[in-house]
């Protein structure tokens, strides 16, 4: 196997260059790149076409591998967005001038190089390019084996027109597809400065287990939504379906709902139906059992399963005496995700914006808003539940790190 | 032994309490924690006695142990600055409203619950308690056997302010000093959000390399100056002396001079009778050692000498061609902690600003001001020097993370 040593530091070497570019090249570039990646498209989707003969055309990995001029045009659409996307290196965060006359800037600057670690999806590959070249961090691309004659395509036109954009075309690598040589990225401490698992949760655990260089990582959801004793019911039932049913298989939808016991009968009375007809299997505690009797997808809750990150159209239910047994609830099962609170009682609400500690939290409204377009940021890398560096939707503006730039006249300390 | 999980619990527990404290009570706690501590300083200073009673005097061990009126009236005068910081949690990071009518707020919030892990110094006990009072952070704080009086006593003291403050004194617990015990700290992720190792490289070493709960280090400096071509030499001459001399022990000196060859001679020339005059060993490389030559300290650098952190009176000195020799010198051996170019040469400084990665960068000045107090943020952990949520001063500011707060009138997502 040959060492990929040298690729890595041909890309460290390329993004200390890119640091020197100017925005409108970058930005030039990104926009011939969504519609050189149209125009190439052919030759791109006979290299997908290649690598989707030899999968199972049954498995679910095989649909995520395909690529489509649909799904071309939604890439070339999301590299225009990130274009669009303030340059977020070079901010300047503070700025002062010390007594001693030294002046001092603490400035956003890129974080160096990005190392991705993906599997099937070719989406990926232009994505992390994309938003790397935006925030002008180098880039190594650790994609599958079986995506790896689509990405070499992906490769020959990003080269392309970072090279007609006057950029060196070192700043995007894709790494070899073999997983061996993954253990040399996990230690080149010295030229990756952070590594992005994107995929499976146990891609996910596997990279935060073995990697010494830092790992950003985006984690599951177990998301609540309480239904205080002073929700508006309708409202609640609209919040409750939505989170759970809208797409049951991301990580931002609801596992456990949460009901006051002053409601619960009301309640639960006005959401069975809109559940059933969307099919939720129900796990329920003994009391939400029991008002839900006769409901056709009813399973007792054990007590794991409000631990479970469902992905699917299941929940679990669980009746509570009040806002104090709801926290103590989230405290101990939630991921630290999403989670909601529905109550016209703005003091019920306050108190729980306030005391969960969750990435993002919600008072009337859903969880499924949790997202990085929604909130406004630009294409997402994932949600982070991790509270150090990057926490809640994970996108380009934190594609950064800090560094303090200080000019002086001669000045020393006392 | 006893499991500390419950101490862990109770401390969470409180952290979210802490959270509903007013700002004036939290900083008239700390201005009395500051007075009581200066009036109960006999009974600090007893326990004390006793643990020093036990160590070996001749180790400088004991000296970092060891309290007296005047360390004590440090201690109390470091609690009032920071009873007079901004609270870091609670800040507006960014507001705005989506389209939909949905309320955003980015919010700075506390971290949840610190954990400490340090050695002798009982200064760090005060320190990281009023730390993370003002930034509304439980903390857990792990000192070492030998300190354990002087802790103890502390503690009281702490606690006592804290219930005359109306402040659950759970928020500050000290763990039992066994070392074995440190095992349940490193896997307690849902109570503890960080850990913050203080001490010597091998303590944070064996923190970094067995937690779960995530680590914020502060990390070894190998730091340079560059003497490029265009400086003004006498100034560079001040800069250099400054760097290495004034406290040769800690992470901001110079360990590293790198000199142009344009001015070699010359510089070197300057440079050889300060440095004589403090006693400065000088690791040289060939051309250097040629141009020293007949000085007293002199040795010749082997490749490793470059990648030394000295922490004493000793550097390493090399000729170099140019700036681009120095960028990749230091680009090789950096730690990314303060690197200092002098030149009057504007737009060399600018590129070496620009180009060299670390947490401080300097044109015309000393390394030596990498430093919270310096650079006006108040006391500090430690200077950081990975790229992740916190880097260079790691001070108050950082003790927090962020949260998303999303008020709604029943949105739901399509």
């Amino acid at each position: 196997m040959k060492s990929i040593q040298p690729l890595i530091i041909k890309t460290a070497k390329a993004a200390i260059a890119l640091r020197q570019a100017t925005d409108s090249q970058i930005k030039k570039a990104l926009q011939l790149l969504a519609s050189e990646l149209e125009a190439d498209s052919a030759v791109l989707l006979k290299a997908n076409a290649l690598d989707v003969s030899k999968q199972d055309p049954a498995s679910p990995r095989t649909d995520r591998l395909l690529l489509n001029p649909q799904r071309i045009k939604s890439i070339a659409q999301s590299i225009r967005k990130v274009s669009r996307l303030p340059d977020p290196s070079g901010r300047l965060l503070e700025k002062r001038t010390l007594p001693n006359g030294l002046k001092l800037e603490k400035r956003a600057v890129p974080l160096g190089v990005v190392g991705a670690i993906y599997e099937s999806r070719p989406n990926v590959t232009f994505d992390i390019a994309a938003l790397c070249l935006r925030s002008r961090n180098g880039c190594l691309l650790k994609g599958s084996q079986e995506a790896l004659a689509t990405n070499k395509a992906a490769l020959v036109i990003i080269h392309k027109v970072l090279k007609v954009s006057g950029i060196d075309p070192n700043c995007v690598t894709l790494l070899p597809a073999e997983r061996e040589n993954v253990q040399e990225l996990f230690t080149a401490t010295r030229y990756v400065d952070v590594l992005i698992p994107r995929g499976s949760d146990s891609l996910i655990q596997y990279v935060r287990a073995n990697s010494r260089v830092p790992v950003i990582e985006t984690g599951a959801g177990v998301c609540h939504v309480y239904v205080e004793k002073g929700a508006d019911l309708d409202m609640a039932v609209a919040i409750v379906v939505n989170a759970k049913v809208s797409r049951p298989s991301v990580c931002n939808s609801m596992d456990t709902l949460l009901v006051d016991k002053a409601v619960a009968s009301s309640f639960l009375k006005k959401l069975k139906g809109p559940l059933e007809k969307s099919g939720v299997e129900v796990f329920a505690d003994a009391a939400a059992g029991g008002l839900l009797k006769g409901y056709p997808y009813l399973k007792k809750a054990k007590s794991s399963d409000f631990a479970r990150e469902f992905l699917s159209l299941k929940c679990a239910v669980k009746v509570v005496g009040g806002i104090d047994e709801a926290l103590e609830h989230i405290r101990r099962y939630s991921t630290r995700h999403s989670e909601a609170i529905v109550s016209r009682d703005q003091q019920q609400c306050e108190r729980f914006l306030l005391e969960v500690d969750a990435a993002a939290v919600y008072a009337n409204a859903s969880t499924r808003f949790t997202d990085g377009e929604e909130f406004g940021l630009g294409a997402e890398i994932g949600i982070s539940t991790q509270k150090l560096h990057a926490r809640g939707p994970f996108a380009l503006e934190k594609l950064v790190t800090e560094k303090w730039i200080v000019r002086g006249k001669g000045q020393v300390r006392e």
